[in-house]
């Protein structure tokens, strides 16, 4: 796969922050606001930093290990929650509305034949769900690639209708599982420490997923510096497809906004296959999947809310884009302590 | 001063915390963002929570012992800081529009002749900025009391128009000071743990500050459990005015979202009055001044943002309010299992 990812613009940061500090506050005052800004500004290179077209792309895909006890809901109700995605009733939909984000939802391999033909919908499945991982590889290196390639794709169209902003999200019953599986193989840890409850495991299920977790990467042993190989042997094509996306994204200086434990397992995938794409990354919240913080820090991000979430979907980078607004309207709308007459510090 | 706060509402909080759990969600998967839908239940009492017209109230003030070397910023910036709201540059009129929330600065004592008739302005001056606290009384019993009662019919004003939820947000050059000596007196710490580096104080001038604030615990020796005591000893006019306004918000049922510290120490002057008010706060954001979390601890409260904001006017309030407005939308719009067809955990 040829993608090359720029560097960040140093210049349009600096120039960025020194505008800030013209404004009229104690310098630095606005905290991690500030810091937004100036991070926006190096991954565009711009200096009127303005996002008004902002895209959720949801990577939706079932997985063969689902059927291991791992969650608490049926598989079947990934197909049933891409059709609430579509008919607009999700926790994404509400979320991504009042942000005034589009969604797209891009089946990367659903379980399922009863999708329909939709404006929303982005037909990108890789096989009906993948096989389980504790007894072999999650799929075939051939779908490995179609999936990075489809979420290359799936931005390509989105952009092609302009984008600014990529926030992404994720539908997969089971999908936490294969997410610790990466998170434990790519950054060489043990599955106790990058397994959670999912949405809501007792302490004997999860005992069980990290059994799984365990039989997974005995089985499957992949290579922890090859994100291919990884998301062949334990991903979902949805991650897969996220990965992509990223790829895409950042090759393009379009910021990309993580939600949590699995759109960063993504990340991961795309950060061993181009380690720069890290620089383009915005970490929206801290999941309280145990694993989250571990991706965050391997990747050098710092996230900016902390809301106890754990639902996915992309809500959580729905609900970090008002911060990405009032950024920009800092940086737009606020005077200069010479334009207000405001006394500077002694 | 006759003011009666009423119970919450746990009659609607529950049912609110019951139509969450019927969206097609995991159970609590919103986290923090169902804890604020049923807080806000709670406090209003009503089912259909939505709050269409908010408000920040900036208290502004100016203080004595500003001119002890307390802070970077010479106290002429109160006015001119002021004028700033008036006219709109300031980071709070940036926020509070993102945020469709109308500002109010009401002058609660600023040291200045130069502040026009304005709509937004409310004349609310109990003198021309307090007393040096380090030598004696901040201010007279009198001037505590009217303060106070300016804070309660500042409310009522801006409720006369409709209110639904306050934002409260301050200007007064040296008010930390202030802030921290209250708190100190009014929680029983030391001047040390409460007192941090406001808009920027290096170490010397930090330890100065902390002796200043030493010096006015030692000269006035204000009772801590008597709130009117420690305003008229240790406060400022806008630290007063804004817990009046407190007392107010909370006799109405309307939620009060604190900003940081200085918003803080007027809560913690309201509860020394009226201890329920505190079921009527939202802690917006928790502040990088070190006093702030004791404050959060002592009245019950959870920072919802974490943002590294020490800028007052009312920002990080004004960060905050579309958090309400998405779980307010979750709540209305938001699928149910029920509706949507989705299966339900097993």
């Amino acid at each position: 796969m040829q993608v090359t990812i720029p560097a960040l613009d140093r210049q349009a940061a600096q120039e960025t922050q020194g505008l800030l500090d013209r404004k009229t506050k104690p310098t630095a005052s606005l905290g991690r606001l500030e810091e937004l800004a100036v991070s926006l500004a190096g991954m565009t290179g711009r200096r009127d930093s303005s996002f008004p077209r902002k895209a959720v792309l949801i990577g939706a895909g079932d997985h063969g290990v689902a059927r291991k006890g791992v969650s608490l809901y049926p598989p079947e109700v990934t197909p049933q929650m891409v059709l609430n995605f579509l008919a607009g009733g999700a926790a994404i939909n509400v979320l991504a509305r009042r942000a005034g984000a589009k969604i797209f939802v891009a089946d990367a391999g659903v379980a399922s034949d009863i999708l329909p033909d939709h404006p929303s919908l982005l037909k990108f499945s890789a096989g009906k769900g993948t096989a389980d991982i504790s007894a072999g590889p999650a799929m075939s290196r051939q779908q490995a690639l179609a999936c990075l390639e489809n979420g290359r794709e799936a931005v390509r169209r989105i952009a092609a209708e302009g984008l600014d902003m990529l926030a992404l999200g994720e539908m997969g019953i089971g999908n936490t599982t294969p997410s610790s599986a990466l998170v434990a193989a790519l950054l060489g840890l043990d599955p106790e420490a990058v397994t959670g409850r999912g949405t809501g495991l007792d302490a004997e299920a999860w005992r069980r997923k990290v059994e799984v977790i365990r039989a997974a990467l005995k089985v499957n042993a992949p290579f922890s510096g090859d994100g291919l190989e990884a998301l062949e042997k334990l991903g979902g094509f949805e991650i897969g497809l996220l990965a992509g996306a990223i790829l895409e994204a950042a090759s393009r200086r379009i910021p990309v906004v993580l939600d949590g434990f699995i759109t960063g397992a993504a990340a991961l995938v795309a950060w061993r296959l181009e380690p720069g794409i890290k620089d383009f990354l915005l970490a929206s919240h801290q999941s309280r999947e145990v694993g989250h913080r571990h991706i965050l820090e391997r990747l050098g991000l710092n996230a900016y809310l902390n809301l106890d979430l754990r639902l996915g979907e992309g809500s959580g980078a729905a609900l970090f884009l008002p911060l990405v607004d009032a950024a920009e309207a800092i940086l737009r709308e606020m005077a200069t302590f010479e334009s207000a007459g405001v006394s500077d510090k002694g």
